[in-house]
């Protein structure tokens, strides 16, 4: 009943058929923040220059890693994604990653956006990761979803 | 002072020079957690086959991704990886994710094991996105570094 | 007359122009089969734990290879596969491997099913390796294909 | 006792620890086969500038492929290929692709002449498809390694 | 007003959204050259054999890099390429390049084009460099591109 | 005589063997322009936030494309990358792109250098084009190379 759909009758992984849904526009968004100490945060976070190339690295890194999300994800389907965007916010204590991918196609793109936060989240974890080690990524999950047979999905908070 | 050694003086993004290092036996373990409903951690946990290929399908992927960290996290240098393991543990109501990675090499692991937790992770998630959209990927972090210069380090809880 | 379509006039290597083609429902069915000693056969094949995560592995290889066709093989086109499905059969003295692959669009996804099928044996062969160094790759061959305007093909014995 | 080295006392898939492994020269050379009808035999070997690049173009993805076994096959560890050579011989109703790979390091390159001889084989096979479907690709094979703590073996015939 | 479309108006990254746009057949073509001393050049076009794979092996080099540019240029969209095409021309002291890439969609292929031709003229460089370390590649612009909203462009000289 | 190393005595394509090479440290500099209209050159050059994305895009596309050289170009030797640097010279009418690569190794890594500089230039090129369609690439060439059995070498201008 409550079957995974990635398994087939026999518990065999499988890449869901997909071929007779019809395709609709879809997007997805999702966050997560890295908590570290201020002497990191600041040093990723404040000054022009640093700032730009930091956080536009990371930036970067989500944007590639969400285009290869079908290489990473075995069993996601390979999708010609049409927008991605990754946001960060400063919250004091840890930065904040959003992203929105959106697409026209037959899958939804949760997986894209996912992937794009997490790979964004390591990207400032390598880049921190010299003046503080105890920094933890936290809470990456998906906060909306639209298009495709089940609509539009909204996280409660 | 506190300056991120993946920019220059100047803020420009570069990879750090590891030429003049010595090559030594390094490792990294890091760990990680996807929260989730009961019926979709017992469909991925439970039953032999079923069992079997979700986890199996996340742990491939960890390894996957872990050998391929320098192409996902711009400023980390290409590693021809020696060792990756990666465990998951049933905790109720989250299933956990370790990795160990190792190398001879002159710079460390840290960034393949976090990576290495990070994509089995989102692999998981993927496998259980259509039972509960509402599972939160926490606590990525890294436990355990040794060999290199700074020699070893152990998260203290 | 028989000229090769991926060769222009002069001999030189081309991807073929599909823009003009019609985007219909593909499939295509491939097998080949890796022949090996008892001991590491029964090694793959028996044994609850072993038996998931060896041909676990080698489905999820040929599942991941499948989507990446366009990459490994230089004149493929590059595809948006919406599924792809990877069985074993135990045949006593060798490990069968079936692939079917499928899609809507302009070319067919052949390539996809012999590469699913072919990255799939390597794993095996990858796997069992340490107990045998004579096992043999067979047999691979396209079984069926389906939609374009060449329509269905089956393979006779 | 005829444990999947692939796998650990659990059954779980891993990447064999090489790190206490010293690194020593080792090659690898494998051989394959694709069985086909005259006419598409004759239009991938005859013919200065057709053969030409038919047979570079398999030759190249080979080769590229090689460098990339580690990425493909997911317990093999990532290598960095010294030497890859790919040869072809016109044996009537088949074309023979052999490979033979090298470099110093602590693991064999087996797979990596095996996924040459696969991936060129897979190549030649989507040139003729369009005037063969009933092409088969046999006896993919080791034929010698040299190196490591076992030595030299060869096939025996 | 002269805003770069890849960066949002705070000067951040993206990828441009193009799921509003309709999917009409676009192409585009790209030209470059590399300037070499006369053995090189001879070496690389003249003489059968060696003519045939030092030119097929940039020939493949560039078909498959166009493939892959949605993965080499950050904010480039991936996209399923329909038709890729290479040219070389001996201009005596020169080897131009030309490429022209097609496919239906929503974004036009002159990264494509462009990213066909710079990875074919690295190859050359790749091949001929033991004869000549003074070889300069130039001139890589596009020449032509149609379809999508702003219709057929052509260089003029 | 000026025989192409990577084509053997038949002209057939292959990666030249470095086995036998000792590990010495190396170095490689290259350097190219995009030659633009004044408005693209200042859109990509000033104001403090676009500055920093559009060159920090660019500097990261090259410094991922030059750790995937040996995927990108079919006869380099797959390497592990110990250094690369890009910088960006405003020019007036172009933006002058040098890198310099090293790594203690058995091959030379001007590959490297000219794919950093090749790739930074068309991902620039890929965000001033929708302002500039007319920008050209030119003089990739190499600047400096060090170690190695042939030693330090540098352009004459």
């Amino acid at each position: 009943m409550n079957r995974l759909t990635h398994l087939d009758e026999a518990g065999a992984a499988r890449m869901v058929n997909v071929s007779a849904k019809s395709g609709t526009h879809r997007s997805a968004s999702a966050e997560g923040r890295i908590r570290m100490k201020p002497e990191a945060l600041e040093a990723i976070m404040s000054g022009i220059g640093i700032k730009g190339e930091a956080l536009a690295t990371a930036r970067i890194a989500g944007i590639m890693a969400a285009k290869r999300t079908g290489e990473l994800i075995p069993l996601c389907h390979p999708l010609g994604l049409e927008s991605i965007k990754i946001d960060f916010t400063d919250e004091g204590d840890a930065i904040r990653v959003a992203a929105t991918a959106g697409l026209t196609g037959k899958t939804g793109v949760e997986m894209e956006a996912m992937t794009a936060v997490s790979v964004a989240l390591l990207t400032l974890y390598d880049m921190g990761k010299a003046l503080d080690r105890t920094m933890v990524i936290e809470g990456i999950r998906l906060l909306e979803k639209t298009g495709g047979k089940s609509g539009t999905w909204r996280v409660m908070d």
